[in-house]
């Protein structure tokens, strides 16, 4: 089973505090890029792998989902989430994505927010992910750029002139890595660019779009911390379809 | 039209004494990984982008495949390349892919071996080969992957241990990038792997298989200084099929 360090105090307190946990999808950078990739959401049945506080299930039910089921390992998560929403078409669940069971052929789209780094048996979560959507579904998520999770040192450094490098090493050195983000021992799991993809392509899945989130001009105008974000990508962004 | 470096004398006396242009696909550790990409080459009618020397050319006609032509830019490459054949079913022609015509469905198989990163507009160049496969037929190439293309500083550093660290930024920066390699002033265009990915799926093709060069422990111990090259990905080796 999946490490469950959204329930830790001191990690739930500090990613609680996130802009993003606060302001939802308009604080995520990296959303109006994904966004651009969903296929028209009215009509659609829904799941959300790794719901968090539920800020996309709200969304999709806005923009005229037919119904969303949301998935979290975190309870304390899913309270809020069920909490912020009064929606009969909305359903939140507890369940470790690497253990739990998917219906069959009941989904069009399924989408995932960096929580894929968390998995350690992609391929199997990959394969009940393509036998929950029907042909043609969806599959929509973001994960961190292996480039962001590989090195030993996460740290930015500097070169010569004072510009900032990422030093990247460790890139096929696939598999666990141990971090701190708000508490020591967050365990992710990288894999190679190729990794992943090959697992989609592997799972029965045709890939329709990669991108690697890129901040915009006016993102880095608004928030110049995210200037950096053009020397590496930090997030890879997949559409897939079943076919 | 593309820059054609390798018929500058200097560029072709370094050229011509790389390990892999004096002892051919057996001395290019990428070999065995883009073999294992290529389909079953017995009876195929093939082209072969950036043919150089010819040693692909010849390996797809030793191992059965009906028809081979070699098309490079570089008359000084061919002339080598024509000196080493005696095969009537390979044929060699002297031509800018930037610019050149291809035929219809007249091809099962398109390869190309690091060349792809010198192609100023890739989306013109795979929509023609995507038009000179017939459907079902595969495109399969290896590029310069573009984390070692993005750097603006092309040389290893050191981290605080003494470990090798590739410094990565300008990732997002895409577009030339003259580098030097034998002579100064040789033309190369960045894409990120995104772009790369997004314009083959733009112009029709599946991607079937993404890998990233990694050599293997074998390799390693014939020649330690590969052992870098698992710190980052040095190229980028894709099949794809026109569907």
């Amino acid at each position: 089973m999946s490490q469950n360090i959204y329930d830790d105090p001191d990690f739930f307190a500090g990613y609680s505090g996130l802009p993003r946990s606060i302001g939802g999808l308009a604080s995520a950078p990296e959303w109006p890029a994904l966004r651009a990739m969903l296929p028209d959401v009215r009509g659609l049945r829904i799941v959300d792998l790794g719901c968090g506080f539920g800020w996309f299930s709200r969304w999709a039910r806005e923009s005229g989902a037919f119904r969303v089921r949301g998935i979290d390992v975190s309870e304390k998560m899913l309270e809020r989430a069920r909490a912020a929403t009064s929606d009969d078409n909305i359903t939140y669940f507890q369940a470790d994505l690497e253990t739990m069971r998917f219906r069959r052929d009941c989904c069009d789209l399924v989408y995932s927010s960096l929580v894929l780094h968390y998995i350690e048996d992609l391929a199997a979560l990959l394969s009940k992910v393509h036998t929950t959507l029907v042909p043609g579904g969806h599959f929509v998520f973001s994960i961190e750029h292996p480039i962001f999770m590989a090195p030993r040192n996460l740290a930015w450094s500097r070169d010569a002139d004072g510009r900032p490098i990422w030093p990247l090493d460790s890139y096929f050195a696939e598999g666990e890595r141990t971090t701190e983000w708000f508490t020591p021992g967050v365990v992710k799991f990288h894999r190679t660019m190729g990794t992943t993809l090959n697992a989609l392509i592997n799972a029965g899945f045709a890939i329709r779009h990669v991108e690697e989130f890129v901040p915009s001009s006016e993102q880095i105008v608004a928030q110049p911390e995210l200037a950096k974000e053009r020397e590496r990508p930090m997030f890879l962004l997949v559409s897939a379809q079943r076919v």
